[in-house]
């Protein structure tokens, strides 16, 4: 699918690598002239592949890559297999996110998307319901019965399922749209994420070659910005609804039959059950790991794990009942 | 008022309603081919019409009811009057909403409007300054002096009073503006609420036939969100400003005189008094009752009712000196 | 700089000032027919302009002042120079606020710019990449290699450096930007700030006429907020990244390499310093100084001022290790 999205160069001579993040290890000469075909994450490695290897959790995952070549640093290098030569690095993701750029351009910054058409000067067999300066990418495909008001934009590669209904000033780039969406005014889908190195002079921004996935049956409100996935997707789970202002960063995968109320807020990368309720304003940290059947309510701060079926509050939250109590 | 904005069906069946939302109770034949007029609650209701009955502490108002007939569950029915029969149902409120939807179709999802035209291919008496790509609905009225943006967006059967700009990707909808207003760019005004039954295949969205009413003197920033009301009506009251990326539910009321920095939060069904001062990010529960002079500090979370002159912080807040106290 | 945005009006007349303003004291007759040329701070003064004195840590400052006239109240005027004659009021900023409105008419609503162009209409002699529907206002400069989105706006007088990227339904309005800047959809830059002395019956506005400044390497994210100046600029740093739904108030500056992530709100004239990192959804109170090198947690509310170095969590927020501590 993500060829649908982000062209991909191929046969990156490793030398050109080799010459970008600089490795503090010297290869020999077999390295010569191999032609590198793609940047991936370990299990899905195939072997003319170049892939990270950044913390010892993944060393039993990492014995059986296929990749040919892995970016990794001095103390996890002896948990290669012999087929595959370390690249010897300081700062893994930073060099992981050169390399992306080289083999998918264009996603660090987000331009416009220069093949927008007017819906009207585009040939599209199924019967649209349209407002006024509605743009259309290429290669975008309609489900039936779909609805699009005024000045919203549909990039390019961008997929729409059946009964989808999507409000004005609503801008949809790099997802996937299920049946029985509706999208409201003003939300912008698929925005790269924040993602980026510190560097006092200029910050190095790494690339999102990821996805907005939206299921089926989801609602989502006014204003909203969802980002896309850098590595991985983010994911909208079925039956979820979504309120008005809510800011949803990176890699967020939201469960089936959530409700998330207005404004709340995701930090990248954090996963969420199924049937979860989240009062407003709420605010869920990064890279967590939320149960099904959790409700937080409205105003807490999440920064810790949660496990299925708890019912907190505060901040940092807490269980309610404590929270209520504490606050008597 | 609400014929303006809301097509409704008359002349229902009863039958029609009866095989809807099917009652657990057996009406006799009497019953048969009666018609409908409206749904409507149990003061205004006149003689032909459906009302609804759910809460105890309207035992009072229900014996005096004209309505033929009343939603209701089985140890309620016995405070109706003779003349209204009884359909019992699990949950009154779904069904409630099922019959609101027939009379009123149109009102679950917000469709864009279709009788939209660029305001340069309408007629309009008043002296009006507009930008590029206005769009205008059917049977909006104007005051003198009327400004408005770029992109921005009124549908049909809003009625816009003297003195009033509009900025740019404003959409306007289902709502009344008083004289003297600004609505700042990026705003959408009279969206359907976040009101739905959850159900774990596919929630049940219910009909918000209510409407925005903005009265003299307000001011509202950017990129804000105000949904319209379900029956009752999202009021926002004279003289009252607001900041930028403020969200105010459905059925939300702000009295007068209100100062509402950014990023505040109301939740659904919450009135607040005159003379409110609500500092930044703060959040209100829903159904609450704020009262009049009340100054409630930045950041907090309001979670139960407050009584006039309240001066409070925190979260759950409290009195503001107890507050600053306790975090000395 | 101020004259490429804001007209002003030149001698007027103190009689017109006299009588806007009406001060409680009584003029002697040199002072009729006199012309005033401005209205400005006590250090910048020129000898034909008004001025305002209105803290008491100014009194070594409103020595040295050039200004012909001075709003002031009574118990500051005796520290005025024998040069400058007091206009006694009793609320400064309110009669401050009337003046500035007289040199520079149409600063306190923000009424679209009537002087906008479809971009394809006007002659820019630098290569440009846009999107459609975009419009362009009056002495606008480019810099290189500029990219702006669909349905944005660049209002008359912005000044653009090289290698700047604008998402689509951008408003730039009333600010500068400089090199390598992106400033992605939706978001709103330069609007008039949330500032106005609340009366019961109609609030009075007052005049922004500062700009926002954009610093090189800037990146903004979608649907943020980020108010103009009233008498001083809006500032954001070189390098500073900010992620989505940010609100950022009038007068506020940020200093370099800041990274503010989503739904962070800055309440007005705060200053922040370098380096400073700031976690979702954490709020500022206005008027305050943040150091360099500062961290503060995901939804903290500051409320005070913070050294250089600090690194804070909580609401009202504390040093990270107390509140972490106090929350086990």
């Amino acid at each position: 699918m993500i060829e649908r999205f982000y062209q991909k160069k191929k046969n990156i001579n490793l030398s050109d690598i080799i010459q970008l993040i600089k490795p503090n290890n010297i290869l020999n000469n077999n390295n010569n002239n191999v032609l590198i075909n793609n940047i991936s994450n370990i299990n899905d490695s195939e072997k003319n592949d170049i892939t990270f290897f950044n913390n010892i959790k993944y060393k039993n995952d990492v014995k059986n890559t296929k990749a040919l070549y892995c970016i990794t640093k001095e103390k996890l290098s002896k948990y290669l297999p012999s087929n595959c030569t370390p690249l010897i690095v300081d700062n893994i993701l930073l060099e992981l996110s050169k390399i992306t750029n080289l083999f998918y351009p264009n996603c660090i910054e987000d331009k416009f998307d220069h093949n927008l058409k007017n819906i009207e000067e585009i040939k599209i067999k199924k019967k649209i319901y349209f407002g006024k300066n509605v743009l259309i990418g290429d290669n975008v495909s309609f489900g039936e019965n779909f609805s699009i008001g005024n000045n919203s934009i549909i990039e390019s590669g961008v997929m729409i399922g059946d009964n989808v209904s999507i409000g004005s000033n609503v801008i949809l780039r790099k997802c996937l749209v299920g049946n029985n969406v509706s999208i409201l005014d003003g939300t912008v889908v698929g925005k790269k994420g924040f993602g980026f190195f510190p560097d006092r002079n200029k910050n190095h921004k790494y690339p999102h070659i990821g996805l907005v996935i939206i299921e089926d049956n989801v609602e989502i409100g006014c204003n909203n910005i969802i980002d896309r996935g850098s590595l991985s997707n983010t994911v909208i789970g079925k039956n979820t609804f979504i309120d008005n202002l809510v800011h949803i960063a990176h890699n967020v995968k939201l469960g089936k039959n959530c409700i998330i109320a207005g404004q709340v807020g995701f930090a990248g990368s954090t996963k969420i059950g199924d049937n979860v309720m989240i009062g407003g304003q709420a605010g869920i940290s990064g890279h967590l790991k939320i149960g099904n059947n959790v409700k937080i309510g409205g105003g807490s701060g999440v920064i810790d794990d949660l496990p299925d079926n708890s019912n907190v509050m505060g901040y940092p939250s807490t269980n309610i009942r404590n929270f209520l109590k504490n606050n008597e």
